[in-house]
């Protein structure tokens, strides 16, 4: 069987990152320096013109390109592949100045000043037009280049603009998608405070200095925000589709972000991409759950193209210098980083970025060369060394990992929760997703997460934490899913709303699941960050609970565990119904890890998933590709551990044949290659 | 003798709350099945419209009132009363398309966007305009409906506007209260750094971006708020009474706000009613802290129209929507916290709001019937028994709490401490005023609260907290009722100024009471969080100090407590002295309650006050009419209590006989009928 | 020799402040009690008219002189001198009404209105006019009287306009800098994210909402605020000069303030003055530490010109009203801190204020003379104690601190450092910069506080802490520093960047300074705040690290210190180089000061510098003139404490000779005068 790479250009792993050589221009022995460098690093694909609109375009109309020729073409010369962006993401002050309409305007309703990125209104004519034009220009002339592997669409798409012109077509949007006003008023329940409007012309944007008040009419905001963003995006693609239509795109993504929902983005989009910036080393947080969250989101990006491998653009060799604190990473940290992002289907390492810049913002940004400029630093060594690691890793290139259960995590209802006024201010929703992810694979099973247009067919288990936002469609599809014989597990706060946030009449959880989990939730209860309550389980142990607590009712619905205090003492906390060939279980509150660990290795395990027993801070993930599986064991720890009932095979990076027993230096990693069975 | 009702439609407490059909007109069978529940419940008066405009005029000029009409007449048809609000709280949307300025501006000076509640200038003709012509209209239509008992004019009153026409009207009312521009100056000390105004026409409102630093400016245009406001009201309330002479008007106050001085307001009203939501169950705060609190807005609410029965009008069944933790109140707190209110002067327990609104901003806040909808809910069944307790209350309706002591808090002098530039920005005015409240009151004798224009005379002491500012004629005042034979407790900060601010000079106390005190307080030193002092009594007793210490020397009293250690250690703390027939107390520093109880408890029995001991966490209040005396005792403790020395007759709740002795349930109540002696 | 006075026509040191007589010119019986009660505390120079514009000219070009006459001549006529201020500090609102530009605009482009002090433009040309008007009618009328001695200039100087007239300015002044937009472009890094500008039209002020992330543009933009700001105070000087050119003049400086350079406005003045106020008595600080604080702007300020006396200008006798929390100063810490001030080169103390104004933002702002209006307080009798005691210390005024020892210290370089976006957000510039001050102090020896503008030539040791910012000038200045025989110690961030913030390449410390330290700096770990490391030092001993450890490599340099863990233990932390005639000492981490201590202590001694032992809490500074030592003894403890080798002579406090063992007693002060040997 043929291996399947990404690209036909690269039949490994891509290793490189973000390289600014318009920062350089006028450091002639800098540029020659850096392919030496790369070459040493063993460094295959660079990013290149992600901010480089005012070297491309310095005046308007008046195109520079010679530069970029210049480099493309030896970075090909010297068997370096080029991704290049448009530069959307950062305007030249020219253009601010010509088209003070292509701003962003804030949340206040107030026009922001030219300055910094992501400042760009994405509804302005003006802007789209200029956009077109450099697009069309970088298609046309680099578009048959045979070192362009792939198009990078702007960068880190985010933010929302508040001006007229977005104002009106938030109102088309909404005219679209609820017809008449009055629709739209029963939708959001605007009679509340008399918010009822007689025209889609009183609609305004939610302006923090007026309309906050209303959740459904901000939920819609949100959707509009990612249609409309979407649809720049769109826009910038066209050229690129049109002039190069056998260069690839991709746009990159980012960690747990919640301005837009990537769902439908991803759909736009050949290959999805993401920037990954862990925050190692954080004091009180074990490196094991920093590994986690990062995997979390390695799984979600994975899982926008069904599995296809995606590409890790974006990861600081060094440090950062956005976070408060901008800890070094520990020797070796690197490396564990990286091929965790392997391990977890990214067919790339790239960096942010190849070469420090000498001045202005990120300055002090890690990059895989220094300000010193030689290859003589620590970080320069790490670098090359993973370098080597990729090319051993190879094989793994195409592999995709696969798994039974997944974990279902919509953006909109993250949104939804976010914007519920009441409670306790602790939501912490993506603590408590990411909380979820991390107790069911430290069973060493892998978990995709998904959104809800996925088909669960092929899953034996779904996890729905706080899924709070439930249409009527999506209660359907659930109860199917289990009569037909899956698993799901759920939390507190499941099917409050449909999906204008709507309140389900007739007791939650509505949507119809009342049915299919046989319980009653009567009343929430939100105690206090310093009370705490418990849950006691059959076998007489107690475990923690803190934040929320549901009142539940067993309407034939087992009790797995109860209250062990408060007025809701005795009462149920978790409960196991069965339905149809399947069965569901429901967590009533906000409990400890060590419960759910339990919880999901039992269930994984009765489903007969591959769960395994891991120390500590010990990372499994599989690919395979129709022949063979890759196994990768990863040690979070800073000392030696040793495993047991490995999957035996050969270690890709050492060459070594590892039996059931093995061991795992500090930060140390295993590739094993076995023939599937 | 007849009992006396504040409405003689309903000879009983009143029991209901926020109702809001206009958000369910599209489900006819809930709106039949609400007055079944009402019914079941007891309820026999509801609150409607309050925020219904964009239900009654949904385009200009077009008055949509058959759903009212329909509502009003079926609840009457029930027994079932109707309070019917003017809706001034919330503006359609298309009212502030075409009216903007209409909407406020904020204190940077620049307008709001439509949205929200609140959010409208009280002085734009407009707005007043489009109110009367709404409330004619309603006050045509509703007035002579046998179901109406009550307009409640608007919703919680607040807020400032910063517009242009505001900024004109602040001029104007300058003008009136100053005659010229220089008695301005001088009252304001203008000359420091350089404010000194040559024309009222360079007066502009204390923008945040403007003139901050002037303090008795920030007083006058505080001053100048609550007049606008009452202006505003009282245009709202003059078709009301043009048009329905003989329905009588409240508007709903809220628990120490502190944007607005009820004080002149409720001059304009019949009733006084609130909306009460105490903090119940906060880590670390007593049951009986949080319930003192309370007591003290009831005393206050009560007190504004000395000693009338007024009305709860919104409380919270199960939880809130807007503290950051909204913890359900446990079982039998919305009883006692209901009774508490009836115990302290209430005719009613009123909700916000009956049913829960499906959607938007409140979605989640308590309500009598839950979005489950049926009478299953355990908040229901509360509401529903508390419905029985009320009506065997019947016979307190329309008595009256009556008590020889009061506590002085005007508002306008809170703003005054509020202003200080200085000393430590601890000033905790309401969290000091309260905690004297709760200090006397733990003594089982009621304390009025009362504003400085009332009459002094029928009291025997006079509480004085933090009473900074006072006029040369509130202190000829003072010194008359002390002169007289009353008896005042003051503590630190008293008279420093007069009441634009200006400081008196010739030593503290000011304002003539330094003869009345005989004391000079030469220092006063704010001490830091972290540090402590203590008070050495008499007796060779330690209380502990934080916050202020005021350096004090005698004139003539005698000392009653001196500081402990510093540089003031064995000066005066706390003095005594004789004036006329009566005498004065000074306590020069922030002292423990523990001292203020006992101070409290030793001075109220020296006049022969009808004090008691209470165990902890228990409230003693007493209600009375010509006959009878109705003493409350609550239960602040979830456990049981035994009370001693009780006034004995027959609890109205049970029926039974109670002598001198009885017990209190865990959060229980008795409501103890006995003929006055 | 004659002794030299600042002041010819006062002989002695200057006692007295601010006096503010506008705010009672109604108050004549104040104005009388005034000039008795300044006699009697031996007052004899105050400074007027600072805040008084609305009063010299209450409408346009209408002036009112005649209450400053009056109190002029007054005060002159009963031996007390006159500091005249321009009273630019604060506009009239007249002003403000007819020319709104010139009022300030803010960060996000927003016009202020009008109000408070320091907010006006100092670009507009019409308040420059207004100024330039002001300023002669005072020149002219009051330069010869024989009662004025100096001319105060506006007050505080500070803060920075964002408005066109000011952004217009910038560019012009970017013009004069640049020549080019290139050479701009280049020297601020534009490239990055693509903000390189096609002419200087497009360049606006670091508005908060538009370009925050160009570094260099931001130092640029301080470098113009500072620039712009002493360009209004020539013109505000210019009249002053003409009309009275005999007359010195000054403008009062603030402690470590951070938004002006006042180095090259230093130039300008005749006399330095500054306002001090220090945390006395705060919780967690020694006042030994808030002592060092303060004494290290008393050495920036002499050193502003070069060992001339300055004036303490502005200091509170009681407490100051603008800290969270106002503790009063204890008795005798007045006295304490005044004569620090003294010892450190103040030929004055001074106050703000005289008496306290009856009202307005600085009520309660302690004053010389209370609200109470007599000489009985504790603070009256305090400040007339230190007249008498400034009288005995009479021979003192004059003499200079003379030290071979100097600090270095450019706003320029603070502003770098506090720039860098990234490392630790714990920068704590100048906490690190005192600690420094404080540990070398700590040896009785005085420390000069220089930029790096000064002749490095006449110290034996130069200190450099966190000089991140050096430019290829000052490199050069420091290696012939060194290589003539000087010593530097310079901590981490050495010589990062040059002078536009651009990386120095090649590896750090740049500027050539790798060659003068024998090191290479390879990275910079910024740890947590809860995580700590330590530096061995040869003996063994462990101390304390926080925040920043640095990677180093020696280059030749010897290892005074290395790391105790982490990846780079047994790496160097502190190295010592031989260059030229002269060495170099490293520290790469932020190290506990009980090891600067040591390290100063032992290097200045080895330099034969005046080191001594003191106990803790208490200061030693020298001044002298040609013929005599003053040696004064400060504690800050208040316990007594003994002294050991102390200068002998005779106290002029007191008296007393003293030998050279010696008490100071609590909060005492020694001034021992002595001949030079």
């Amino acid at each position: 069987m043929k291996q399947q790479f990404l690209f036909d250009k690269i039949p490994a792993m891509l290793h490189g990152g973000d390289y600014n050589p318009d920062q350089w221009v006028k450091y002639p022995e800098i540029l020659k320096k850096d392919i030496e460098l790369m070459k040493e690093a063993r460094i295959n694909c660079v990013s290149m013109g992600i901010f480089a609109w005012s070297m491309l375009e310095p005046e308007e109309g008046r195109y520079q390109f010679d530069w970029l020729d210049e480099r493309i073409e030896s970075l090909y010369q010297n068997g370096i592949y080029t991704i290049l962006a448009t530069p959307s993401g950062a305007r030249p002050a020219w253009l601010d100045k010509k088209y003070p309409e292509a701003m962003r305007v804030d949340s206040y309703g107030q026009r922001n000043h030219h300055g910094v990125r992501h400042n760009h209104c994405p509804s302005s004519p003006a802007y789209r037009e200029k956009v077109r034009e450099m697009n069309t220009q970088l298609a046309k002339r680099y578009g048959s280049h045979p070192g362009l592997i792939l198009w990078h669409v702007s960068n880190e798409y985010g933010g929302a603009c508040y001006c007229p012109l977005c104002t009106e077509r938030f109102r088309e949007w909404l005219k679209k998608k609820y017809k008449t006003i009055d629709q739209l008023n029963d939708a959001w329940w605007s009679s509340f405070w008399s918010h009822r409007y007689t025209s889609f012309e009183e609609i305004e944007p939610p302006f923090q200095n007026g309309e906050t008040s209303m959740a459904a009419m901000q939920l819609d905001w949100k959707r509009f925000t990612t249609w409309n963003t979407q649809d720049f995006m769109e826009e910038e693609i066209k050229p690129l589709r049109e002039f190069a239509p056998q260069v690839p795109v991709t746009t990159n993504f980012m960690h747990l972000y919640g301005g837009l929902d990537y769902a439908p983005m991803a759909k736009d989009l050949d290959v999805i991409s993401w920037d990954s910036y862990p925050f190692w080393h954080r004091p009180g947080e074990s490196m094991g759950h920093t590994a986690a969250v990062t995997a979390f989101s390695h799984s979600q990006m994975r899982n926008y193209k069904q599995g296809q491998p995606f590409l890790l653009m974006e990861s600081a060799p060094g440090l950062v210098n956005w976070q408060p604190f901008n800890k070094i990473r520990r020797p070796g940290v690197h490396r564990l980083s990286s091929l965790q992002s392997v391990a977890c289907g990214s067919d790339s390492v790239q960096y942010f970025q190849f070469r420090k810049n000498r001045g202005s913002f990120e300055q002090y940004h890690g990059a895989v060369v220094d300000h010193e400029g030689s290859d003589r630093t620590r970080i320069f060594r790490e670098v090359a060394q993973l370098g080597e690691d990729l090319a051993k890793l190879a094989p793994v290139a195409g592999s995709r990992v696969k798994t039974q259960a997944a974990l279902l995590m919509d953006t909109p209802n993250r949104w939804a929760v976010e914007l519920i006024s009441g409670l306790s201010e602790h939501k912490e929703m993506m603590e408590t997703v990411c909380a979820h992810y991390e107790s069911f694979t430290s069973s060493g099973c892998d978990l995709d997460v998904i959104s809800s247009d996925t088909d669960f067919s092929s899953y034996k288990l779904l996890i729905l934490p706080m899924l709070y936002m439930i249409s009527d469609e999506l209660g359907e599809k659930l109860k199917d899913y289990v009569k037909q014989g899956g698993v799901v597990i759920a939390t507190y706060l499941l099917g409050y709303v449909g999906d204008t946030l709507l309140a389900h009449l007739g007791g939650f959880p509505g949507a119809n699941l009342r049915e299919v989990f046989q319980i009653w939730n009567e009343e929430i209860d939100s105690i206090y960050p310093s009370e705490r309550n418990a849950i006691r389980t059959g076998d007489g142990r107690l475990y923690e609970v803190r934040d929320y607590c549901e009142v539940l009712h067993t309407e034939g619905a087992e009790v797995l565990a109860s209250y062990e205090k408060d007025y809701y003492r005795d009462m149920p906390a978790v409960t196991l119904s069965h339905y149809g060939k399947g069965h569901a279980i429901y967590i009533g509150a906000r409990v400890e890890e060590d419960y759910l660990k339990k919880l999901y290795f039992k269930t994984a395990a009765a489903l007969g998933l591959p769960v395994c027993s891991l120390p500590e801070n010990v990372e499994k993930h599989v690919r395979e590709d129709e022949e063979n599986l890759y196994t990768f064991y990863l040690n979070f720890n800073d000392q030696r551990v040793s495993l047991h009932s490995v999957t035996p095979g050969g270690d890709l990076l050492t060459g070594q044949e590892i039996g059931d027993t093995a061991y795992l230096e500090p930060y140390g990693v295993l590739c094993l290659k076995s023939p599937k069975s």
